[in-house]
């Protein structure tokens, strides 16, 4: 490999969501598979919601495909394109990764979650016992959602547009976390009574977003967490900002899970 | 772009064949992108003849992919997947590059049998008033035939196992070419009263691979080219050379249409 990009031997992993252009992960594993001396390139493939099956199974069949990470708005929907799931996965419903096995099919895992709870340990923020608010119950949502619960979260209210994503989200960890219930609300805008705010919505990631929901003055108290990386200062994250409040935007939970994306695609430590 | 190999805007072509790891295109195409300032990758695809068209329309469905090389096994069947064909690559009956359109149309060229005449000019292989026998009547050398005839070959003897191959070909020269004539011959050993010997069939790309007829000692003044690149001297190649032959390998065939690449996909002249 030398020095050189690609050549007929590399092999191909990609991260599949549209848009596509604001994704970290093609330089953030690329760079890693360069640290380790293997001849991979991680990128992007811009897939539509339109024929988002078909153009799935045609990426499936590249023989020198190795991996696929899924991202915004396909998470839920690539589930149905594995073969099997990882319990995590499972309870989440919804996958950021996938590849083939041996034998041809494909397998799936979930790692948003993960990924998001040990950025915010990173980053100061503390889990257990907290009241949460969250805004966003769908694929990353629901990862986020599991996490935090896994995580010790004391309860957390769901709040999404579509309000059967949330009543579904919360039946599901109330199943797996009874000891740490989810609960719906239809006001996405209020947060007092509530330790952390985290948006899992998309609203923010496009120019001209403004916050995913009339937000007023925040208690400065009030952590707030973003899982949009780009734009990194997003308008929640900026209002939060003036409020004073602890804040952190999502690079943190790429960068939380990219040991795991190594692991799960046979990537060996350097 | 700055140091970076790849982010999430980096445009996306590729080179469709089976096998691929010995293409030279993805390190040489790539290298003119960053060379140019252009933000693009000509990466490895390895597409199976199974399900051929579904891969390819899963690929052509990517939202940033903006071109494909085609390669052996196939130039003839991706034909059927564009719209659109220039004069040159109906007249060959196959195609080495598509692209989409702004109207979401995909159009196609052929350039192997351009650019093998411009590498053998280079080379010093004249063609003009030559008495050629080729090897192989595939999707390559369907081009290659045609653009030997263009350069005024005297006359051009074709031979494939697959006769009707080679039959096929032969009408379509006579027809486009009729003073400089194609023949079809089952003799794929001999060389008397030839200038120039071609192998466009892929017998010497794979390991263990001889020559692609059970040929004698070559008369010094046979000019033999072989349109494969890797390994760099095939088997064929080598014999060639000890009999004291001037030889050439594919590698100038590919360096020969990479400007031809370039302008067909849109890549601006540094």
């Amino acid at each position: 490999m030398e020095n050189n990009i690609v050549d007929g031997s590399t092999r191909l992993f990609g991260i599949v969501g549209d848009p596509i252009s604001q994704v970290k992960t093609p330089q953030l594993m690329t760079g890693i598979f360069r640290a380790r001396g293997v001849n991979a390139l991680l990128l992007p493939f811009q897939v539509a919601e339109e024929g988002f099956e078909s153009t799935m199974k045609g990426l499936m069949s590249l023989r020198n495909l190795d991996g696929l990470v899924i991202t915004v708005p396909h998470k839920v929907r690539a589930c149905s394109l594995v073969d099997s799931l990882s319990p995590r996965a499972g309870q989440v419903g919804a996958i950021n990764v996938m590849r083939p096995l041996p034998d041809g099919t494909w397998s799936g895992d979930m790692f948003d979650g993960e990924g998001l709870v040990r950025g915010m340990e990173k980053q100061g923020f503390s889990i257990a016992g907290k009241r949460i608010k969250q805004l966003g119950a769908g694929g990353g949502g629901s990862a986020v959602a599991v996490a935090l619960a896994a995580a010790g979260a004391d309860r957390i209210t769901l709040c999404d547009p579509q309000q059967s994503l949330a009543q579904g989200l919360a039946v599901r960890i109330n199943h797996f976390y009874p000891r740490h219930p989810a609960e719906v609300t239809t006001d996405s805008a209020g947060t007092d009574g509530y330790d952390l705010l985290v948006n899992c919505s998309p609203v923010g990631m496009r120019p001209g977003d403004g916050m995913p929901a009339p937000f007023g003055e925040f208690d400065p108290a009030l952590g707030v967490v973003d899982i949009i990386m780009h734009p990194e200062e997003t308008p929640l994250l900026a209002h939060a900002r003036r409020c004073g409040c602890r804040a952190m935007n999502g690079r943190p939970m790429i960068e939380g899970q990219l040991e795991a994306f190594c692991a799960f695609f046979g990537i060996r430590q350097s």
